[in-house]
């Protein structure tokens, strides 16, 4: 606190991110990166546009990479919105859609940067507690709200839900905007996007973080009705016109463009992951049914930040919350064979 | 407007950037870009860091970048902030310092992006009229206010103060946040830098954007006491944990360290600027002393909005504002030698 500081940060509590260790080498399944590169014509993208040009502004409207975005997924280009990470967008979405006198609902154990925008952003919320296993608790999200915002799959649990779900959500909530946060659709669950023609109320929001492997390169989508996009786009210009550079446009364009590397990627990682889930199944730990890079896993016996700091100790990083409703589990990011190899012998010892 | 808007957004009239043309080449004199590419060593710096390592998060506090200012600079790292642009960096403060009852004050003429700040974030502002001859109305700005906002040098009008009239700026306004916005201090001006240590209420904003050439890099900074940039922080980590990717910190931090390149480009653009400004006055133009990388124009006998058409027709974009105080004025930026020998040649033509 500093005595200049205005009442609107006073008393927020801000979002922590997972840790980005500096000085030691760890085996990082922290923060949901890919475990492999990006596509390889994401460095030549990046080259080819880091020359004289990056003395002019960015095209603040991302044609290139909307349009590349646009073709992938059936769309039109006034479908899409890009911005800095997928973050940023929830944040826009978040000002642009819900107002303070109406209540926004989201489970209770989601994304933990959802409380922090509507304590920022002065919102009432209602934080939906989740059903006895973990899944969403659809029914509690529908009808009457100011505003409704789904990650799927869920984070930290994985655990994703269905189109005939989304499709109830958005018919229950016809009034007010449905955010649907697919960060993680690209490991097993089923996209919203098909939906978007049909309900005006449904922005499907996704990021080249995960998937495409581009967490370094901050860029996030959100794609629904020309008029979210719209409301979006009247956020993003009354705070900073541009905020996806002409580095991350070229290079986050190119690597939509490369669906076969994608392919290969996701794959890879599913297949790490399904591995790994039946390896700590059979150690004894409990692991969540996961349509996402990571697992959230816990173990009948030990508590969760005893494993958090016994991996650390041994040079896995991991992430786990100090909530009552899940402190005796741990998000695991899926890394490579290797790492999860690494990553199953330090439990092993820790158990 | 669509029936989804919030309250927000509903009646707000968003900041509009100069265009940026995408199908015809024009001499783009509207945005005050820099006319020369950026250090060759920004190219490289970009090209070392767009390899594996972008499928992981950039360092959210931008350790490298902050590092190469505070050292250029004489400061402490937690004496300065890194954001994506100095816009980001401007709409972070107004949310950190700015309180709704309390007036922000500016003045009338200057950035038009700080009246939709005041909007968005629902605050109050008083803005003081300028001198008769266009300087900043500093007697006006001092005592009782909410918070003090002052580009130096100013925009549109290139005008600039002395480090006096910041420091009495900063005396007769103790108890709230000065704003110093110097994008363009580079051309001429005076940094308010070394009043930092004397001042805990002044905020420096500086960009990558002009001097070093990279608006395409989306790259800006604020300095001041760590208690301002911890506010901020919060308002970062509130919002987007990592607003500045790893290719603009690498990039901006090898310009920021390219301290020769530097300053051959901002010499240049001073010398163009005082080679035009002399032109201009020879052909009946009045122009405004300028200490920034544009000039501030207009002619006795011809209205704003029909030079600038005009000059348009012929092939060169500049900057024009559809306000009463302003309205028979242009603001040009410094192109290349050739590209004022071409916007002088167009003036001449029209008038």
């Amino acid at each position: 606190m500093n005595r200049y500081w205005s009442g609107r940060i006073r008393d927020i509590v801000p979002y922590t991110p997972g840790e980005q260790p500096r000085e030691r080498t760890f085996i990082k399944l922290n923060t949901n990166e890919c475990p492999y590169p990006p596509s390889p014509q994401v460095a030549e993208a990046v080259q080819a546009a880091a020359g004289e040009s990056l003395r002019l502004y960015p095209d603040p409207e991302c044609l290139e990479l909307r349009t590349a975005i646009a073709r992938r997924e059936g769309l039109e280009v006034d479908q899409v919105f890009c911005g800095n990470g997928s973050d940023e967008i929830l944040a826009f979405a978040f000002q642009a859609f819900f107002d303070p006198e109406r209540t926004v609902v989201f489970p209770k154990i989601t994304y933990s940067f959802y409380p922090v925008y509507t304590d920022f952003f002065g919102l009432t919320r209602r934080e939906v507690p989740m059903n006895p296993d973990f899944s969403n608790p659809i029914d509690l999200l529908c009808g009457h709200n100011g505003g409704v915002v789904l990650a799927n799959p869920n984070a930290p649990t994985g655990i994703a839900v269905g189109l005939d779900t989304v499709e109830k959500l958005l018919g229950a909530n016809p009034d007010v905007v449905v955010i649907v946060d697919e960060a993680y659709i690209d490991f097993g669950g089923e996209s919203a996007v098909g939906l978007i023609g049909r309900h005006s109320n449904l922005l499907v929001v996704q990021t080249a973080s995960k998937s495409r492997a581009l967490a370094g390169l901050r860029v996030g989508w959100a794609m629904g009705d020309p008029g979210l996009i719209d409301g979006l786009r009247c956020v993003r210009d009354s705070i900073n016109s541009y905020t996806v550079d002409r580095l991350a446009q070229a290079g986050a364009a190119a690597a939509i463009r490369d669906e076969d590397y994608f392919q290969s990627v996701r794959r890879r990682v599913m297949d790490t992951r399904e591995r790994t889930k039946k390896t700590l199944k059979e150690k004894g730990f409990t692991v969540l049914p996961s349509q996402a890079n990571f697992l959230f896993v816990s173990h009948p016996d030990h508590s969760g930040k005893k494993l958090l700091d016994g991996l650390r100790a041994r040079g896995v990083l991991v992430r786990w919350w100090d909530k009552p409703e899940i402190k005796d589990w741990l998000r695991i990011s899926i890394g490579t064979d290797e790492d999860m190899e690494a990553l199953v012998q330090a439990l092993c010892e820790l158990i």
